[in-house]
């Protein structure tokens, strides 16, 4: 319910406005020397601070992360244990009153509503579990997935590729702050591409690569769609332009790895992942909420795609 | 690993080119009377006899199912036990020499260049595991679940929504038709929609509906995308679109169901779901390759996505 | 609910009475040669042909396999595909009439009652799921799990070595002859030793070797009881018995190995596993029912002892 | 791996020796009051302050927990909100110097050695993750569980029934206190018995109830064996004995319920379960080791023989 991997696994808890978020890690090996540099990186990048389309509350989030298990501190590295890796980040700058007109109200395309009718109870200020605040705590064991994968060759990069319909990177800014001024939000996709994957991850029928990436994707806050390679913007495309070379002569299985997104028959073909994840425009507008809201929350999802990426993957590789 | 569900599970099996396929059904209640004409019918839409876009192998596709265990016949009926119902369909029509040129070659686009990497050794004759005739399979259990939904309250309908860009349904037929005579292929898109949802099904973090759905549809053959409510194609539309009304005042959360699929936060609102599922241009172009190949396996999918939405509502409303 | 492993997984299907029993194997790798004859022999020793203690009605089973898919024939061998192995055994000497009695009745300690209740239906004859026919075919699969084992160096070996309270082997077939002319039943214990075992084996803390192994025993029909190295029958032996030499000096960890059973923490220590495995006396007494029944089912249980160990043991091994 | 359960699960962390040892419970229905009295009663008898057999270190352990998420205060009670429960007790009074002579030494029987050759790095102080003190972190959620079963009318109660082969309760403390002075240790055996079960947990052939208590009693440090109803003691006993009464006659399904522990065919039977645990004499003798150690380890074992027991059949019943 709270725990996404079953080999390399991630047990996630906390509220947003509770004493702290935090969670477990499984799945590390032993004498794994743990780069905090990096998790703090994917962290910050996950704050958004001084990002266009960010909530200002973003600059005062500080994610000081607590080790309560699994590691060792040997020369001034952090080392793992193989056992379980428990961690936590208390919550700090809390500002309830900002929520206090959410006490009576719903918000349309929240999921307080259905929190409220499902559990009988909510934690109104900022969400509670469904608050973006949670995914911090899967940063930190996706940057642990990261550099595992990177000692294995495999890079996860992943980049905002469209603000609304606009696709032109050079004015993602304008458009993010002009959205902000007006209290608006807006959409956005984020493209992952995964560099160095060996052939065969995957099974051919019910673990599909695919269906695992997908599956990760959806749990993100907001993601509303998934594509890999061939996506809803290539149905102008036919077979013979895809397969067929322009000799018309079959093309060889890795000719055209842009449409098959690195996956053919539910495992990597050994060419780069690439997919792309649609982000819905952030349910919470500053014109009519009080509070500090992100305008466009596909930006922060940026390193939180490349954390659920590693986290599928890493716990893929370790099964296979 | 050929198995889905974990409390009405089918676990799949069988080469198309072997000597039979088939599955096991397990959490099927003790007592349940199974209607043979609605699985006929789902195993129909599936075959694709006699529809545009379908390979004419279809025609003599005549799926018999043979019941193994886990059901007895009493006064006429088919009653299952409660234990596990395994099922055999044999393969019949094997038309083996269709298939000889692709013994030397891989077609680009599918898996049996990564299943011969993979495993060394593949079937080469219609793709053994890789090939939609394993989906027979699935669809008998989906007929299975669909019945059990329906009990429930709980209708399930998916239909061809997109021939490539197409979207106009009276012109599907001739467009379909085009493409098949010119031996090429084409991508489309499939709705599918599920009334009578209960509020509250799925997990707001780690076993989201919404993840487990795009899981399900993206192990279909082909699928290579998902989206719900709010899609790829509603870039375009900002907050303020979807979650105020016309006076400026925010919505009910229940106004504007089309955005929002019938998920928030992971779990069922209690409005209809609504979802689609992109399928890719066939790989096995009838102008390269000698046999019988579909134009547009989106035509054949409906049933497909009919099938797994059931397995994995069904499924997940027997945990909840 | 009828799957054991996750890895190396063997669902099982098929009442006793029915049409056939039969089961699903997936994780056996492509180009795995399946050796029949140790599959026969196991199935020979479990059918209990011409032992004491066990049925008549063992004479007449003959456990024919067909395989359904999975599996290629190659130069007269049978050869993996690296896609689920199905397979049926199809029942046949059905004699119903043995078991009218128990259309009315039910027997104290057998499942038929339960089944009544918790089902609303039950198949009287011959048990339904509850026979022990169920375990054919489990041996089917554990027959290919140890042939994959012995490969790898670890060989597993059952034997009786209790009959009620006799543990002299020369005096076991005299007892088991005179229970069974009295119409009477007798309990028994089985145990079962692995050789070559690799260090490590396990996890420490919820997946424990000991604690699969245990929960694959107890599943075995009339399995009351389980023990590795230390028993029961030790409880007589103090720490300085077992952890100190002659000389009053702790011993080598890998000294005391009949104590350990092979196991510490929950993880294989490299030495060769031992444990027993209880069997109660049968409840259908052939002096009460009408019917062939077996005196004693331990004496059939231990190629089924063998093949859970083996299904137990391959599956951790593929994880690990 | 370090997880117990599937729909009321517990993932414990923490090393023996580190920072904090703990836990995260999901599965706890929102609006759920919590217990404190009943879990720090439990925690009490799990320290075994004062009690005979027990390491005195017992006394100084005060096991305070933290909660972390997944609860509110209201009106001074504890209350669950529905999402995952995490907690920690902070490790104190931690004699590293006790365990000084482990640096160098691997204990017979004792889990050191393997974790040295598994994991090439050990935590020698206490056992790390093989330490009793683990088990600390499953009481809190097995107390929980517990309070949520007595709720259903589910009552467990366990109790030490056998020190070595003694098993007359009245001479347990003077024997504990001989082997206790002695700086030996003995086994024991510890009894549970649960009142309320409703009929039917526990699935036919993979899943059974007796599998599912095996598992979980076996993951306790220390247990070597399992055996409910008819145990390794009662091989003297004919079906005869079991299934007629006195007149010969066929008794009912219910007459025998010590026989069967409450579990026919793998399912409950609607009569109390009783089953029975075996420990080993403790590995760490105070005669060769430094440091204060438990001469019975069934003593401290019998809260954690409930807790396993709880946390197994809230799961199987969430479940079921």
């Amino acid at each position: 319910m709270n725990t996404f991997g079953s080999h390399f696994a991630f047990t996630s808890f906390g509220e947003s406005h509770g004493r702290a978020i935090g969670g477990v890690i499984e799945g590390v090996p032993a004498k794994t020397e743990i780069y905090l540099d990096l998790i703090t990186e994917m962290l910050g990048r996950r704050s958004g601070v001084g990002m266009k389309g960010v909530s200002p509350r973003a600059m005062s989030e500080m994610d000081e992360v607590e080790w309560l298990s699994g590691v060792v501190c040997q020369d001034g590295k952090l080392v793992a244990l193989g056992t379980p890796i428990a961690f936590l980040i208390r919550n700090t700058d809390v500002r309830s009153q900002d929520y206090d007109i959410l006490k009576t109200t719903f918000r349309p395309g929240h999921a307080d509503y259905v929190y409220e009718k499902k559990y009988g109870i909510r934690d109104y200020r900022g969400g509670g579990r469904a608050s973006a605040r949670e995914t911090a705590a899967r940063v930190v064991a996706g940057g642990i997935a990261k550099q595992l994968l990177q000692k294995q060759g495999i890079e996860i990069s992943a980049r905002l590729v469209a603000v609304g319909e606009e696709t032109d990177k050079n004015k993602f800014d304008d458009l993010l702050r002009a959205v902000q001024q007006s209290g608006d939000s807006i959409g956005g996709v984020v493209e992952c591409e995964v560099k160095g994957m060996p052939l065969g991850v995957g099974e051919p029928i019910a673990d599909k690569l695919s269906s695992h990436l997908a599956f990760a994707m959806l749990s993100i806050n907001g993601c509303h769609g998934f594509e890999y390679g061939y996506g809803f913007d290539n149905l102008g495309l036919r077979g013979s332009d895809l397969y067929i070379d322009s000799e018309g002569r079959s093309r060889s299985p890795l000719d055209e790895e842009v449409m098959t997104g690195g996956i053919v028959g539910g495992m990597s073909d050994g060419t780069p992942l690439r997919f792309r994840c649609l982000f819905k425009p952030a349910a919470t507008l500053t014109r009519i909420y009080k509070g500090r809201h992100d305008a466009c929350i596909a930006v922060r999802a940026v390193s939180v795609v490349e954390t659920m990426t590693a986290l599928t993957i890493k716990d893929m590789i370790t099964e296979y």
